[in-house]
């Protein structure tokens, strides 16, 4: 025993039996949010090997997991804490809009600095526990470490009504493609944001966009409910990469009408020509828009604005595999991918 | 558009459209475990927003995530990478296995250098892929991004029947407290690897057990089933941090007789003391075996060895907080937690 105590079994006092991976628990835990909902879906929560959530019987369970790496996805000295909170739960969030579900709850995978275990981590928690009150998506579980940069991984739990969340898959020639918003305002604000020296103004709308995007959740779900769209994704990584995505899923090609891409309508103060807004629409990301299409035989349900948000037609689902930009002389030209893939970086 | 085909949307032919992203999407969704079960289960798995799964209706939702991270769990130079792929999925498992529940799917976040998007990619989705039958639990999903060091999270959702899972807050004072195999022989495993240069060769006992460990899903489910068990972890981080968590959850304390602890029987080829032994066994991590806790009345439905699997009776369940380390001589010291933090090391 002695030999043992002096190795590492030695006596300390009770106040130092709380351990620093202990005390984030705790932080976290604190973080959860509880309302009378949750308490009935979350049976356990933080604290235990694992989670337990009790989850409708009727529905379909939608899985989503998402990185948000420091240096990769974000920069320390230019994204405040409490906006990496607020994204990295509302892009994955997107992937269960995406599906036309809604969200269940979350787990929170956080590695660590320890720089990063005081101030860091408390405004980072405020901003996720705003994302996760707004879109109503209680913290369940999760696991920490240390690290030399903060990694975050997020996994959504979602639900769905039986048979109905809406896949990549269902497109078909001659349905028309629509996106949700105007595309390329995010890339704008991340323009902007490291453009300037510092971080960005939480007031400005530009960096806003790029800050704190806001999931289609409503969108998602009643185009699910009403059966409108065929086939459905979110713009994460740009038009240019992620239709591709959704038109190799459904084994269809693609026509894009430049002239009716929704460009960005906030500029910033440096003067930008068409042919820049038109590349930033097209190859942009972190929109979190959707782009979904539509048979023609429900065309006539999807409003110009739905619940203020534009609904535009910018193409058309072909035959084929080929995705196809055409311009307003009716020249069409193959489109690569030019949005974001991080091993081409 | 000459403008937009000069920067990004240029002409391509179509065998450069699929991107290095898509490419590793594609191996993963090839190692995603095909079966008749699975295949009822999982209504969409990689290649989407995100999964679709039917979850039975009886039952109670189990989530858990967990970090592998180069560096931190495991070495590139000492690790195989077939056992970096069985392990984080074993690993996260085995926190399903604490609840008394059994793995429905998982979810794999990758993150990569691009040195290891070949051979060590490949060999990586042998050893996930081994794992992922023998524990009857496919992949349903996931995340890839590219990053300098290997980053691994994976999230297992798991079921169990309503009201069954077996929480680590249920221990009484007179509950007498369980292990599972022997203690600190992943760690001996860990020591070994060190010691010696380059990789360890797969034939030795002493490494298998820290580089393939096997989670007690069928003990867990067997102790949850004839309600046995009345407070249950697994032993991930050694007894003396693991074990403290139990205790804290549950609003007890606990005696640990030192000479009761199944110490290790694989010895290498240096000679160890008795008293290194038990210390490895108090702090040694990566066991991957059962903490439980029986109440008296229970006690007669506990054999010593359940499917020639020692299950050891190693102290007791007390009031109060503190977690005591008994001698032979009925000496007792207060034991600090000596095992796996990572916000210590």
């Amino acid at each position: 025993m002695g030999e043992l105590q002096t190795r590492r079994g030695r006596i300390v006092p009770e106040s130092q039996m709380k351990t620093a991976e202990a005390q984030i628990i705790e932080k976290l835990a604190k973080a959860a949010v509880k309302s009378a909902g949750t308490a009935k879906l979350l049976r356990v929560g933080i604290g235990d090997d694992a989670a337990l959530v009790r989850i409708s019987a009727a529905g379909e369970t939608v899985l989503t997991c998402d990185w948000f790496l420091e240096g990769t996805h974000f920069w320390r000295a230019k994204h405040p804490a409490d906006s990496v909170g607020w994204k990295c739960l509302a892009r994955a969030i997107s992937d269960i809009a995406a599906m036309g579900s809604a969200p269940t709850c979350f787990l929170l995978s956080l590695a660590l600095p320890a720089s990063a275990t005081g101030k860091w981590l408390d405004q980072f928690l405020m901003g996720l526990k705003r994302a996760s009150r707004h879109l109503r998506c209680p913290l369940a579980g999760g696991d920490t470490t240390r690290q030399d940069k903060i990694l975050i991984n997020v996994t959504v739990v979602g639900a769905g009504p039986r048979g109905r969340a809406i896949l990549r898959s269902g497109a078909c020639p001659h349905d028309t493609i629509f996106v949700s918003g105007r595309l390329g305002e995010a890339e704008l604000g991340l323009r902007d944001l490291r453009s300037k020296a510092g971080r960005p103004s939480l007031a400005r709308q530009i960096s806003r966009k790029h800050l704190y995007p806001e999931p289609r959740l409503a969108l998602g779900q009643w185009l699910a409910q009403k059966r409108i769209a065929s086939a459905m994704m979110d713009l994460s990584d740009g038009l240019s990469s992620d239709l591709p995505r959704l038109c190799a899923a459904s084994g269809v090609g693609a026509v894009i009408d430049v002239a009716k891409l929704p460009l960005p309508t906030i500029t910033c103060t440096r003067n930008l020509k068409q042919t820049d807004l038109t590349s930033l629409a097209l190859h942009g990301g972190d929109d979190y828009e959707l782009l979904f299409t539509v048979a023609p035989r429900d065309l006539r349900k999807v409003p110009k604005l739905w619940r203020g948000l534009p609904l535009t037609p910018i193409g058309e689902i072909v035959s084929g595999s080929k995705i196809l930009l055409r311009d307003a002389h009716g020249s069409a030209f193959e489109l690569e991918p030019g949005g974001w893939d991080p091993f081409l970086k």
